[in-house]
């Protein structure tokens, strides 16, 4: 891989703000910030390497001065890619920023890809690339909880739990290949046991591993649930009750049409991306307005529904029209309005739905939206003690690797039982050293780096 | 004012980006930092002052890691606020920045008021009030010459203009309060004509300063243009073929209605808000579709009307109604389609509009873009060559205090030529002193200080 040219990028948010930062990476850092810096005590910045220093970026070519601004440098290697960089920081603001970059570049930097510093820190050997995906991961998190299984992730929890595994794939190897340099005599009962033992002492903190993979998709991406029910059930009552409790980031995000918005919640720690049916809301009736196949994508695309009923009303077609299209979903029953006479039937909800948690509340008089938490957090931790660990597999392409690998040494410890030959069974324990090593980047190629380090933002 | 507690905020813009920075000001920085900060070379951060330390934000009292972080100590008085400042650049994104934040707060920091770290650079007299103001503008322009403006200001040229008109403004008080001493007897002619000849001289300069108000403000806060014409007339390739030429700043603001939104250009380093009736262009009768009177609220709101004909079409009662409707406004008459046979008469235009500038065009040909560009740029410079001078005007409080010192000094002039007595003269020259300061915020009080740094982002 090429990464001997220099890069630079903005390295903070846009938006007008104090600060803003243009970083600049590699071994012709030096010279650009020589070229356009000018210290208000006329060190040179080599001088003094990691001193944050007051001076203008001057343009030479035009006399013109740029910004006032303070300059770094930090030495290789003992920087964030291991090579030499250099940051400016000058006003925050659209115009400082992009001044400063342009002449960066005019000064020979190229313009650096998204992520481009942090592929930089991974192939330089400063992070493995679990590390490094959990970068982007701290910088999008979305929660408090989120961060701290992504920060857990960057100081290498994930890293050294797949290293010890493949450790141990390592050892079980080193025993198979013996066996097949004395493949002329039989594999002794006492090598077959032991790695049949070992194996599936493996599987199983493998299988722990992977059973982690749900609750951390979750916190990474955010559990995305529909609320849905006729007019008047509460909807609205719920969402406003729900963001009040939300003791955290709440922002809108416009939805792909203007009838779906969708509010980010913070429920102890999970973020919940409510889709909600803003518009239609209540005004008609919800099948009809927006549709049986628009209905079902909206229902797809959800993790969770909440479906609510009203209490004081008998059920309805619309009810009943409302189950059919949701009853293959993960589901919350809300039985709302319980503060007023029951007409319910809510046996032949049960009925209907089967095993859900049904959970009566009555909004207007603020009972039962503990009972909708609990629900909520228990399904997302399944029942564990949520602040247990932040070891956990977040990311689609880790669950997807270590699957993978599971795969392989179940079909290896089967391979093993029915005592088939040493080198049939080597194919399947490499495969999981393989798979386990796509996790750390140790066994990746060059294509799907590229396309992780795409994923992030400019400037990492 | 009370300016002995330690404030902290995030300097860095909201979103998903590699840097976010936290900076915390006064005399508790060092103390709070030293409370939640351990650097990886064991060292204390003020031992090694501004440099830029790699090592780990702590929350000891959960004995909790909160993020892997550069900090930096910056001792007063050599530092924004003049005051000791910490800033702890951590990862990017909502979450790791607030964390750091509130943790700072829980140390015993406030949160900063917006603007308060400007504000404070204010009171311990590192900058004056006009360089506090440049620093928002700095930060908030919207194209290089608004920022050249803005950064000129910060470097002092608007102060020191200021500052030499208020020295001249003082050394003729000393006259005028030397012949008040003297008052029994005649002000003898000398003096007179000396303060006369002074006065002419500096309304001179203080009504050319003022003169470059009009322009400051339009780089500051961008040209509003109003585009308008009967359906089919070229609306909407006018604004893509100056979307196109625009080498900057392309953004989309949502209008207030509907109807009506906003793009930022950038012509020549003019910022211009080109306000587009997007919804009806193509579809109705403007007139009609808009209504009469928020028609008139679309075109009092803006400071230039580009009012478009069609040439190969006679003129009709919707051009006339439109015509009426701007005819009070500056206004730019843009006749397109001019590849086509004319059927236009020009000469009744001219007549209807009186002495405004005409251009043809033919969009589809790309023919007299370039005219409407210089025609613009020339309205906005009024005729002068326009990297002339950085020293404008751009702050319309600025433009009332100076007005206010001018009209001052015209009363004083008067005064002075109907030998009024010396101690009515001496209250006109006293008003232009302070009304001068109010500039450099040598004359104003506390609360018009609260409400400019009010306006200022937070962070800065």
């Amino acid at each position: 891989m090429f990464i001997d040219d220099t890069i630079a990028a903005i390295a903070t948010a846009a938006g007008e703000a104090g600060i803003g930062i243009v970083r600049i990476s590699g071994s012709k850092a030096i010279e650009i910030i020589d070229d356009i810096f000018r210290a208000n005590n006329n060190k040179k910045i080599y001088e003094d390497q990691r001193k944050l220093t007051y001076g203008y970026i001057f343009d030479f070519d035009n006399n013109e001065k740029i910004d006032e601004v303070l300059a770094v440098y930090m030495k290789a290697p003992h920087t964030y890619t291991k090579e030499d960089i250099v940051e400016i920081n000058c006003h925050g603001g659209m115009i400082p920023v992009k001044r400063i970059l342009q002449l960066v570049l005019r000064k020979g930097a190229r313009l650096a890809e998204p992520g481009e510093f942090t592929k930089r820190a991974f192939l330089n050997g400063r992070i493995d690339l679990a590390q490094a995906e959990a970068v982007m991961d701290l910088i999008s998190a979305k929660t408090e909880k989120g961060f701290e299984v992504a920060f857990d992730q960057l100081e290498g929890s994930l890293s050294k739990r797949v290293e010890e595994m493949r450790k141990e794939v390592l050892e079980l190897l080193a025993h198979i290949e013996v066996s097949i340099d004395f493949s002329e005599e039989d594999v002794d009962e006492v090598t077959l046991d032991y790695l049949l033992e070992k194996s599936i002492k493996l599987e199983k903190s493998m299988t722990k591993l992977l059973s982690t993979s749900d609750t951390g998709k979750i916190l990474r991406e955010g559990l995305s649930t529909v609320i849905v029910g006729k007019p008047n059930v509460g909807k609205s009552s719920l969402l406003n009750s729900l963001l009040r409790e939300a003791r955290a980031i709440v922002t809108e995000v416009p939805g792909t049409t203007r009838d779906v918005i969708e509010e980010q919640l913070n429920i102890q720690g999970i973020p919940i991306k409510l889709i909600d049916t803003a518009g239609i809301r209540e005004t008609e009736d919800i099948v009809e307005k927006i549709g049986v196949g628009k209905s079902k994508e909206l229902f797809n695309k959800a993790d969770l529904v909440i479906f609510m009923l009203d209490a004081s009303r008998e059920l309805t077609n619309e009810d009943l029209q409302i189950i059919e299209m949701i009853k293959d979903k993960k589901i919350i029953v809300l039985i709302n309005k319980t503060d007023l006479p029951n007409k319910l039937d809510i046996a032949k909800i049960c009925h209907l739905i089967g095993e859900r948690s049904i959970i009566k509340t009555s909004l207007k008089e603020e009972v039962g939206l503990d009972e909708l938490e609990n629900v909520l957090v228990n399904m997302v931790y399944k029942g564990e003690v949520k602040s247990n660990s932040n070891l956990m597999i977040a990311n689609v392409r880790h669950k997807d690797a270590l699957e993978r690998a599971l795969n392989s040494l179940k079909e290896g410890i089967e391979a093993i039982r029915r005592q088939m030959p040493m080198d049939f069974i080597e194919v399947d324990y490499k495969n999981v050293w393989d798979y386990l090593g796509e996790i750390t980047g140790d066994t990746v190629g060059e294509d799907l780096i590229d396309h992780i380090f795409a994923n992030f933002c400019i400037g990492k």
